[in-house]
């Protein structure tokens, strides 16, 4: 149900793919009809600061400060803390830039000083110059951990970024309560649209599904989504290896339908990639790097939904 | 007493002119005959973090870190993380360095943690190679209000540095609670020899002294003050202003040593700075910037006492 007299358009995201729809979507749709909702299965603490990865290369997008060249932080930002850190013998596996670091700490302050996450996304969107609602999918931990092939369990960063993706992966855990925020349950409410951006099924969005009330919106709402997988490769992330590992099927945009099962009223893939299925797939170009092709996905995402923003 | 077949040593001190002779005692005393304790009544949180502007300028100090021409920071250190928190409006009053930080977070991180403050000191030592011991007076906040003369009260670092000093002062108070720590009580009830460092009475000393068997012990112990006044002024900081404000008389050594009243057992000052007292007073220079100055000067307040390491 739109809000009174403007469409509504709510994405869920994880880390880069989701990130580069998002803000496409956020160039072609006009002012406030979208809100994305974003994990934070990943967010964690490290030097004492609440970190949120997937909030952070999403705020990083749309503020224009992503690098070109990797999916995290700030393009020309200095290492001088984590050098310092790793000379006196800190933790410096996590690469937290110099002006990366005034997110984390304004964060981290403000959570503190008890305002919850979304507070804080608000005021750090704000002091980003960011106008469009981002949401954290819940004000609460809700950690990610993988239990690898050798059946250790890790928090998802450290398996992620300390250990490289090298550990195979035999489950992925959701700790914490499985609570959304009064928000995000509104905006999915309000939607004409859902639109699951090309990230990771089992990390990135799975924690969102996993919330209170979230799988009952999509399935009363339209939900198109577009496939993290192009080729049987994952443009990033260790996603094309966890799907064999997790599904018993080898990587595929299939696979990830197959995944989101009952949920999808629409799928869009890569060229060559389609696959017979109750709902509509589109077979386009789906690898986004540049801003147009960012605004041209958004805009077939757009015009393939039967909403019409 | 001293400790079993090793001399004991306790210097009291605050900011940089008690840094530079805790500087010289560490280099002329034996290995574990120096123990520092540490005023923390200048603590504060700043960006979600634990300050210590006094423990932090000594630990530089000692790590052979300190700028030449300014009394905080670490020589050589880059400010991009400020300058972001300038460029998204966050506070930037107060100057934390790239590599600075990393003590910042690291002390924020131990004490979340449920480590003390003496703990977290020492862990920072050790990553910093200093082996000498720093106390902390007090692992509990007892922070230093400036009540200025037009009435408002300030903690001590928005007074000192957002101010710049500029708001003249009624009085000191001192909050929080009034109790030291056992490793500070043991370490004076082991001392041969207390040496109040050239520090502001008011606003470095006085907040050890306020602390339940301190002054207590120092009667018990040989005390000798070095005085942070010379020439009728100060090296550094606003105690020059302070003494008339606070206690109606000019600058001098005398007010300093007065304000000490019933705790000396010798005083030092500034060649022609002498005055009569009911203890020895030695004037010689006390004006300590380079490494010999303050070997020569620690030298010189151990051969005054009557202690003799």
């Amino acid at each position: 149900m739109s809000r009174a007299g403007q469409p509504s358009v709510v994405a869920l995201a994880g880390g880069v793919g989701g990130a580069r729809l998002v803000d496409g979507l956020d160039r072609v749709l006009p002012p406030g009809a979208l809100r994305t909702v974003v994990n934070t299965g990943d967010d964690f603490r490290h030097w004492g600061l609440h970190i949120s990865p997937d909030l952070d290369t999403i705020m990083y997008t749309l503020a224009g400060l992503s690098p070109q060249d990797r999916g995290w932080g700030i393009e020309g930002d200095t290492f001088h803390t984590l050098a310092e850190a790793e000379r006196r013998g800190e933790e410096s596996w996590f690469q937290l830039g110099d002006r990366d670091l005034v997110t984390h700490l304004a964060r981290s302050s403000a959570l503190a000083a008890g305002d919850s996450l979304t507070d804080a996304t608000r005021a750090l969107c704000s002091s980003l110059g960011i106008e469009r609602e981002l949401l954290p999918m819940s004000d609460a931990p809700r950690p990610t951990r993988v239990v690898t092939q050798g059946g250790e369990t890790l928090a998802f960063q450290h398996w992620l970024v300390r250990t490289r993706a090298a550990l195979p992966v035999r489950a992925i855990e959701l700790g914490g309560e499985s609570v959304s925020t009064p928000h995000v349950l509104r905006a999915l409410s309000e939607a004409d649209l859902v639109v699951i951006c090309p990230s990771n099924p089992f990390v990135s969005i799975d924690p969102i599904l996993s919330l209170q009330g979230v799988r009952e919106a999509l399935t009363n709402t339209e939900t198109i989504a577009v496939s993290p997988i192009l080729n049987g490769a994952a443009v990033k992330g260790p996603l094309a290896s966890m799907i064999p590992e997790l599904v018993g099927k080898p990587a595929s945009a299939q696979a990830v339908a197959e995944h989101y099962e009952g949920l999808l009223d629409g799928f869009i893939v890569q060229e060559g990639d389609g696959f017979d299925a109750p709902y509509p797939v589109l077979e386009t170009n789906i690898l986004i790097q540049s801003t147009e092709d960012r605004v041209r996905l958004a805009r077939e995402v757009l015009d393939f939904a039967r909403y019409r923003g």
